[in-house]
């Protein structure tokens, strides 16, 4: 393992103190904690907070600022915040008129954040929450009951991020939350394993030759392993699945997202963008939103996701392409 | 090499479909050539463009946009446009006002940008450049007569950019390029080389415990090999070598700009970010301006670089934080 990094058991500390150092004109971290709220000042509109463990970047500090997240709560790598860490979060984060948990489908993360929102309750800030699930490759996993929550989490983000800057109440934000998330669909690939700093070896090893369909953000594993394929069947596995995934008729219009996972460059990602365009064509899939970029990574993972979106309601397209000002322009 | 592609003599050619297709909102693809141009209506501004061999994503492409380049022209991997491609893009780009290039010092970009400036003068466009040479790694290299063009060329597009959109003449933008560039200095460290897509196999070979000072962003050598170190003595080596090269006195502001190579995650880039903070406010530098991401890549290259820019002028400072519209924001 080769690594930019001094101590591995200070990574996140020193990693926030490096994000808050450069983007102090948006964000600072929380005293004392591994948490990064807004510097905007408050003006009583619900709050709005994710987290999970680090590892991620920039998810999910990287989409705290106007228009997207109130604060992001960091854990160690791949593992979740803790239950006070979170409540501190959530107390920085509350503007009077209550806060709006974006939790990730894995085990730890419900469980602390649940524990959060019940220890916030008792103080008086009222909380809720919406678990996002949006991976369709496996069912149950490593870390996690039904499906993992991945990079579609970004575009929940976005959506109810811009519901809250609109001043929407908590209410309303929550039953945006409940029709969104199963809208959301993602698939991704793994050309090789993730290394943990502290741990010093990839997760898992793939052969020269090889990847693996459906591998999760904390290299859980995926569905099928094979040999390398060019990526227009790569494209042609994860468009079939995704589409086979949702309920469709004529004239629905989607959104994608195509996320890097840490060390596959953006030249790869736009060559996969070309492939999949040309699927969707061939369906008659009209794609009104289209992203690329690294935006929910997995360390040094080198792969990506593909996330469809059915874009409901045109609210939710209106919201994708709202301003924000995040650290990462989304 | 695994990567996610299909013919890799069609890897530039698709990776431009891609991004033309993703964002379709900004830019186009310059019809029958490997160029990315505005779509924005012109409106009688100078035309600002640069570009050099593809392999460096975002760069150019992603800074195509108002604000930043008005078009960006893609050579294969590591390799030079041809002069007639130039031309065209010129052409395509220029909406009255002259065109000015910036161009990375790499000698087969020189000779082809100078070439097509000589073809576009003959159509009658007035044309004027810069050649950007921010790393001062080495003297002299692989393709280089002097220093070589790195992530610095990304502060040059912003500032002209921003200079070109405010409504500034050729002969204006040639006097601010000429003042800025020697404000501007590149240093980067390689943990590993990087693998065009055509070759198959990496540029050169770093071992497990091994980093290089220096190496240029397609590979050329650097000044030192050794055993890798922690972070932070990473950025007192870079830092000590840039502020070396700056004639500085009190009072002096300056920017950052740490650039991920390609597979270095954000994580350590925010790490090395923090080391950088503490180096420089040791000196008392002050720093009003900072950006970190992967912004120049070498393609799948793991390491990163620094630069620093001497902000001697205010409205350099206002240029690079005024708004933009490209792919990439910057």
């Amino acid at each position: 393992m080769k690594k930019i990094m001094n101590d591995p058991r200070k990574i996140v500390d020193e990693m926030l103190d490096g994000l808050a150092y450069c983007h102090s004109d948006i964000v600072e971290r929380l005293e004392g904690f591994d948490s990064i709220v807004r510097t905007a000042p408050k003006t009583g509109k619900v709050a709005l907070i994710s987290g999970g463990g680090s590892g991620h970047e920039p998810a999910h500090a990287g989409f705290v600022g106007q228009g997207m997240l109130s604060a992001a709560v960091c854990g160690a790598v791949f593992t979740s915040p803790t239950p006070d860490q979170i409540l501190e979060a959530i107390k920085a984060a509350d503007e009077g008129a209550g806060v709006f948990m974006v939790i990730k489908n894995y085990s730890g993360d419900i469980m602390n954040f649940e524990m959060a929102q019940e220890l916030a309750e008792m103080e008086g800030i009222q909380v809720d929450s919406i678990v996002v699930d949006d991976d369709i490759a496996v069912e149950d996993s490593l870390y996690t009951q039904g499906k993992r929550g991945v990079a579609g989490t970004i575009l929940v983000h976005k959506i109810l991020g811009h519901a809250a800057d609109t001043g929407k109440t908590l209410a309303e934000i929550k039953d945006l939350a409940v029709n969104l998330v199963p809208n959301i669909k993602t698939i991704g690939l793994a050309l090789s394993g993730a290394t943990v700093p502290e741990v010093g070896k990839p997760g898992f090893v793939l052969e020269d030759d090889q990847m693996e369909f459906g591998v999760g953000i904390h290299g859980e594993p995926g569905y099928r392993r094979e040999s390398m394929k060019p990526s227009k069947d790569l494209a042609q596995e994860l468009v079939g699945k995704l589409l086979a995934s949702f309920d469709r008729k004529e004239g629905d219009k989607f959104g994608l997202l195509i996320n890097g996972l840490g060390a596959t460059p953006l030249m790869e990602q736009y060559v996969f963008a070309n492939d999949v365009a040309h699927l969707l064509a061939a369906e008659n899939i009209v794609v009104d939103y289209k992203k690329v970029g690294n935006y929910m990574t997995a360390i040094d993972m080198q792969g990506l996701s593909l996330t469809l979106i059915k874009l409901e309601d045109a609210a939710w397209l209106e919201a994708l392409n709202a301003p924000s000002n995040t650290i990462t322009r989304f």
